[in-house]
């Protein structure tokens, strides 16, 4: 049953004083105009992206707003982060409800502040409706990278050797721990719904992929489905390794207590690791131990058309579901 | 009741076949990558503005999907026209519900590229989901604008003429005809409607006012709503004259009909047409007739804070509603 408002706030005044101290920079003019003006230096091009977050769907709907405020802004700065580019700055669109009163707004805006603080961009605009009965947040994030340098999906050719960032399957097991499905220490459980609540965008990676990686996208809808997507863009087909793919701690109490959530959970989606190809001849350990985030080869380019699991017998894994789609 | 999905789409599929012919331009890649890369010409800004829609508060929920798209892509066009800005490239989010099914999905996209061609921008990218029960349009437009020549709120001082482009108060009578609620004959009602629908984004506008009008703001949520905030943006307050705000002769012909409806209409919102100011010195009969889009002088900006309406007799207008607040 959705609360009902004790405080509500009308549009003006969250605007003038929950959003305007977001709007930190010249750009957005304190949310006075119709829109914000962007600037972009000389020698760069605009990096642009949308995600738009579902109650229910997309989020627990009794996340803290904390929380909510953190995985609305951090998967589109992980869309930046595919592309190789550096937040700068971003829109936010909002459907509420009653349940978003002035506490619940002040929370939100108070997390939206440190985490644009952190990765350096600021609101430039957006806009605030009430009606629906679903929370809705639509970002569109702005970012800055070099031009022509900013990665695809499309470049990765057979022989390329696959990469990903940090581990996978952590925040398909951080849903199923707040879902109660999850029986394991309290340490390993408050990791993985850290995972699924606050994905890292991997932002520290774009100096170190830009004209090395030869494609690149981020892990939102599971794995394999977004190792497809990469091999549909490239016209080549890959081969996973099951064995190879990296696992936390916590992933790996997991598997141990519950050997049945796996592989599937290792393709929920969620991760918000990179996925990226490097030429093979490029790919040696020393040049992946200078990554500045963890990363790890799981997989190869093939010719072909498919992205496939493959585990440690060389047996294909069929999976229930290769991921989320939205639509 | 919500139709029930004859022919359903699933994302892929919709973004493959419907939207990706609407990123007719290099920096969408034909949505293959986690976002596009927008370039900024030299000596321009990049304009950016979103609007939310939600059906039943924005637009009627059993409206044509080409006429939903018009007025999705149209009111955020609005924006960048109150900025000076030129149209560039949108991102479009949607939350679907059921009865966005294939046919409704390729009336709608078949608009979107219609009205993108004819006002000279691309879709960049954007997002999709299910899973909410109210149809929701999140658009965010880009738009070029040369460098420091973007049209702000602020910057009216007190003797400035405030003017209006076209005509005000069609888009609620059409509004209140969809409703059954007006009684006029049909032509003026499909004006009406017309204006509710297919708000004209007054785009041609912009080279005309940069550098000449000393605010500007679209009229999205009414008149006296959106003048309030000119002023408060610009520290001066302002007089419209009632008498002197523009009619189209389908809102005489209400007018005529149902006096009840007036003043009310003219300050209900959805009007997107242009409100700015010109320095009182510079705008002469001879100027306001040099306009690409018809201009009306309908007040000027005073000293104080308040946006005031006045009649012919010089008395203050107290209407029960300023304006929409949308939140």
């Amino acid at each position: 049953m959705p609360r009902v408002a004790k405080n509500s706030m009308d549009e003006e005044t969250f605007i003038a004083e929950l959003l305007r101290p977001l709007a930190t920079e010249t750009p957005a003019r304190h949310l006075q105009d119709d829109g914000a003006c962007l600037r972009c230096p000389a020698g760069y091009e605009l990096a642009v992206t949308t995600d738009m977050l579902l109650a229910d769907i997309h989020f627990l709907r009794d996340g803290a707003p904390e929380d909510i405020a953190f995985k609305a802004l951090a998967v589109n700065l992980s869309d930046l982060a595919a592309m190789g580019a550096e937040p700068y700055a971003y829109q936010l669109a909002m459907s509420l409800t009653p349940a978003q009163d002035r506490e619940w707004l002040e929370r939100f805006t108070d997390e939206l502040s440190r985490v644009q603080q952190h990765y350096g961009c600021f609101l430039s605009g957006g806009d605030t409706v009430r009606g629906g009965e679903l929370l809705i947040l639509s970002i569109t994030a702005h970012g800055l990278v070099p031009e022509g340098e900013a990665l695809h999906r499309s470049g990765a050719v057979p022989g390329d050797v696959i990469c990903a960032t940090g581990t996978i399957g952590d925040a398909a097991l951080g849903l199923a721990h707040a879902g109660g499905m999850l029986d394991i220490d309290e340490a390993h459980g408050r990791h993985l719904q850290r995972r699924y609540w606050r994905p890292e965008p991997r932002l520290l990676m774009g100096p170190w992929l830009r004209g090395r990686a030869s494609a690149c996208l981020d892990i939102s809808d599971g794995l394999l489905m977004d190792c497809q997507r990469l091999c549909t863009a490239s016209g080549a087909g890959a081969v996973l390794e099951l064995e190879a793919l990296p696992l936390s701690q916590a992933a790996k109490a997991a598997k141990e207590r519950h050997p049945a959530l796996f592989p599937e959970c290792l393709s929920a989606g969620d991760d918000y690791e990179l996925l990226f190809t490097l030429p093979a001849e490029t790919a040696t350990p020393a040049l992946l131990a200078s990554s500045p985030v963890t990363v790890t080869p799981i997989g190869v380019m093939t010719e072909g058309a498919e992205a496939t699991l493959r585990d440690g017998q060389g047996q294909a894994v069929e999976l229930i579901s290769t991921g989320y789609s939205h639509c």
